[in-house]
């Protein structure tokens, strides 16, 4: 017997992270409507009838954070049949990464914008808590077999900067030898034969990454 | 103004990869329906109302092939607007990996069944030779940091049969001295303490992996 396949929504919700006073830290918006009125949720929304999930991704960030031509990767799809209260969807979510210097610019659609700290988030909307939660460990495993940590800073930094990002990232300290020794070995980063000056320290070597696009490291082939 | 969302069918569909004669190949069904009909397709389907695409995807696999309690991963969501000629539905891919002993068990759901070398695949339906070619790009990737290898071996197996797997999935040959120095820098496989003993060549030790659930190598963490 043939039957009518079952319909349903599609959205797209996006975990943005930022490396903000030593902290990862997630973007979140305070929704308007009910069913989750005052609760806080990742920026996100339907696709639509001709777009594809990483256009809608794009779409939805632009609209609600003005922010464009940011690191944009897809995670996972989140599906449990009870997910949203309003009817069956499911929801593709994505991952962001942007250095500190980029400029939000918000919209009426919510009540409220705000950066939280990865490991204190509130209370939020739908699954949000486990999808942010599953971005936070797809980052933090990413961290040791790709560049990805190159969309968080700004291009010129030096290797304690670097190191702080990944220590905000993981959430425990590193050893500087073993870091800049692991580094080196992956050619990570390259030297750009400038150093910042400043009063406080001695001179620092200002590196630049090898690629400022995804790569992944080789380890074992 | 407020309008109806719009809805969308959702399939999962499993690119099932297995070692085969020192080459990976990929398992497909020949489709009996239109508008496909006789053209080869991944094993997949439409998930049902109540159901997570996990479990769409675990249910399909058992009901179209018979393999049941594989490794199978989520990999990414195939959304082209035009992707499916009877209508809008995003298809959820899976990876699916499966030693060569695994049997199979078919159906008359479709008209013939077989594995096809990953290099050299007949047309398909769909998008799915974007999706079987996304699938081995990642299987390549994840043999640098993961464990992923163990779901493709049986229990014990030598250091030369590990490489084999490697090199068939990446599609060329290895150094052996450093493949046998990075696999032991990682911890990845244990020794048994066992012999594989036979006529044509003197006895070589028999290995297991440290770990046979997924397990990611960290470089620089």
């Amino acid at each position: 017997m043939l039957h009518a396949p079952t319909l349903m929504g599609v959205a797209v919700d996006v975990a943005v992270f930022t490396v903000q006073k030593g902290e990862l830290h997630v973007l979140l918006l305070r929704m308007k409507r009910a069913p989750f009125t005052g609760k806080w949720a990742l920026p996100g929304g339907r696709i639509g009838a001709a777009e594809s999930v990483e256009d809608a991704a794009a779409r939805e960030l632009a609209e609600k954070t003005g922010l464009a031509k940011v690191y944009l990767e897809q995670l996972y799809t989140f599906s449990r049949p009870d997910r949203d209260p309003q009817g069956r969807c499911i929801s593709v979510a994505h991952l962001a990464l942007i250095p500190p210097t980029a400029q939000l610019r918000t919209t009426d659609k919510y009540s409220a914008i705000g950066w939280f700290p990865a490991e204190r988030l509130p209370p939020l909307a739908f699954d949000h808590r486990a999808i942010a939660g599953y971005a936070v460990k797809r980052l933090r495993a990413k961290l040791a077999y790709t560049n990805v940590a190159y969309s968080l800073l700004d291009e010129r930094f030096t290797l304690g900067e670097l190191q702080r990002v990944y220590e905000a990232i993981l959430g425990r300290p590193l050893d500087a030898r073993n870091f800049r020794r692991r580094i080196r070995e992956i050619d990570l980063v390259e030297e750009t034969g400038e150093l910042r000056t400043g009063r406080a320290h001695r001179p620092a070597r200002l590196f630049r990454f090898a690629h400022r696009k995804p790569v992944e490291v080789a380890v074992l082939t």
